[in-house]
């Protein structure tokens, strides 16, 4: 089984790092870019037997710093 | 518009941080991880009138190392 966790700043959260890509952006003429906002991207591999929960475990108690982030799980296969 | 750019390291580039964080959650206990590889995120907003090539070229120009890294796009409405 794999999954995807995407870890994302929550909306309220300024991003630095988004604004300095942002700018680095428009310098180099992209003007329609309006915003962007970095987050994480986990691909993991599960070996057979591993349950959904454990997942959600891992996303929730150790990728992700519930003050500041959120995250979601996508599923594949 | 909306898009989103997933960038990751190659299946071939060695992911030290991904290790990392795969020893640091075996110790944790949670045996059935097999393996994990951490990629960036980035959401994007762009203004009305953008077009789908200035945002391949973000991508492929700003927001990857061609080197050791490769790079989709997913498209919102």
């Amino acid at each position: 089984m794999k999954a995807t966790v995407i870890v994302t700043l929550k909306p309220t959260v300024l991003d630095p790092q988004g604004m300095t890509i942002q700018r680095s952006v428009q310098q180099l003429g992209m003007a329609n870019v309006a915003d962007i906002r970095q987050g994480k991207y986990f691909d993991i591999d599960l070996k057979d037997g591993a349950s959904k929960d454990e997942v959600e475990r891992l996303a929730k108690e150790v990728l992700t710093n519930p003050v500041i982030e959120q995250y979601r799980i996508v599923w594949e296969s």
